[in-house]
Formats: C-alpha cells, structure tokens, sequence
C-alpha cells in the first residue's frame, strides 16, 4: 500500500464515527450500526455496546467479527465507487480493570464524546476489535487487501 | 408502527443507495458495501453483484444474510442516534429469464442508474433478498421490529 492509499484509508476510518458491526446470530450473519474509535499502536477499534443489545450477546457467544465503515455519498461521483474498508477480525470485551481499558475509554470518547452519560450503565461495556486482515476499496476496482505487521503498520498512523 | 414511524423508515430505506451486506464466510460474519433498490409489492431489496466478489461467493454458498442501511451522520444530532433500519433474510439469484428478473432490473436501475454497463458484465448478476425480520431504530432508544405481512405492508409503500 502507497503512501496515497495508506493516507485515504486513514482519512477514512479517522473522519467516519460509525461502522456496520457483522456478527454470528444464531448461526445466521446479522449486521448493525456501531460508533466506533480507532485505537492507538494499530491495535484496532473500540465500540461501546449494551449488553441488553443483541450483537452484543453475538460477539459474546462467538467473537469473529467484521467491520465497514463506508464514505458519506459526497465521497464518490457514484455510490457504486464510495471508498470503503473493511476489518475481520475478533472482539474481546475489555473490562474496566483490564491493562487497556482507560486508552480505548479515552480514545472512544475523544471521537465521541456525547457517550459520555453511556459510561455509568452498567449495561454497557468497551470491546476491542482486533483485526486480523483489512481490505480497503478506494474506488471502482481498486481494491487492496492488508494483514498482519503491515495493516498493523498502516493502522498505526492514527496515532 | 404508526405512519409517522413507517413514512421515516421508507424515507431512510428510499434515500439511500448503498447498504452493508453481511454474509457467512466460511463460518464467519463478513461485512460489505452494496448499492441497493427497494422492490416493488414489498419483496424485499435487489444488489447487483460480481461472481468474483467474496460476498457472492457467500451468498451461493449460504443464503442467510442481513442487510443495514444507516442515514447519513446529518441526519442526527449525535453518531449514537442515527437512524438505521437492518433486515435478516435470505438471497437468492435472479436468473435473466427469471419471472421478477425485468422488474428487479427496472427497479435497480432507476436508482442506480450508473450501474447500466455492468449488466453487459458476464460475471454480474442481480440477487433479491427476501427479507425476514426488520428493525428500525429511529433514533436513541426508539427502535421497533417488524416481520411476515406487518413488515411487506410497511414495504409496499415504496411502490
């Protein structure tokens, strides 16, 4: 990946504040809208979840996971060609006394900060997203697949 | 649902032409971006995929899908209440000498209009999906479901 790429796809997953969130329901893939935050070292996505919604329960009984997060309709002159990325990944619940909770906390609301009030439910808790592979499309049939050290590498430069 | 309810969720469902698709990939959630149209008679949504595409590949091997449109980040005071309507159903290619294969289309068509040369694309071909269940979170805490006739009966009303 370039340094345009790298640059588009990091505008992208920095300016977009929500993904759609696909997990296992019962065996059948359902898909809903998450607020997410990238966090810092290319160690993926933070989302704050209910326990009482349904995906939540999902990544709980199975944590393999997808994420998209796609570009507002001014992106592209046609919705067939609006740059978009996409994670797979696993999500692991990150509980308030973990080693990383108050960076993905911190990070989570720096993007956004009206969930403030959300963080003294009890029912709500941070995940993690962990990705395992990235593919970004910027365009019509420009497609780019990352994995491992270098999606971790180009992740990175959020910080 | 009342006809306030119903008028905003078809107004979310008209207004937006691309969606996020999640299939089963071997075995996991996948999660992609696909321009869409709203059948007629309330039969569900009509993408127009490449064979080449994982996500096509998904849906041959496995019909269970689900599908999320989110309104644009203007549509609400805050990313954690925008309004998103998600669908679970079943895909299932629309052959071109199919009964509802002139209809779906029409029907892409006219809202994807830029899609035109891709039907002379051997490896292109339209999928309907029929949806199942239906869930429409209008915005913090205002979410509904529907499905069997309640949930046609609300789709009709794009026709």
């Amino acid at each position: 990946m370039n340094e345009s790429e790298s640059t588009a796809l990091m505008s992208l997953l920095r300016t977009q504040p929500v993904a759609s969130l696909a997990t296992l329901h019962k065996g059948a893939p359902a898909v809903s809208m998450v607020p997410f935050a990238l966090l810092p070292e290319g160690a993926g996505f933070a989302i704050h979840v209910s326990r009482l919604a349904t995906h939540t329960q999902d990544m709980l009984a199975n944590p393999a996971v997808a994420l998209l997060v796609t570009a507002p309709l001014a992106a592209a002159d046609s919705p067939l060609a609006l740059p978009r990325a996409s994670v797979q990944g696993r999500a692991r619940q990150c509980a308030t006394d973990s080693p990383g909770y108050e960076q993905a906390r911190q990070a989570y609301l720096a993007r956004l900060p009206d969930a403030e009030p959300l963080f003294s439910f009890g029912d709500f808790s941070l995940f993690v997203i962990e990705p395992e592979s990235l593919r970004h499309v910027a365009g019509f049939g420009r497609a780019m697949s990352l994995a491992g050290e270098q999606m971790r590498a180009v992740l990175r430069q959020a910080d």
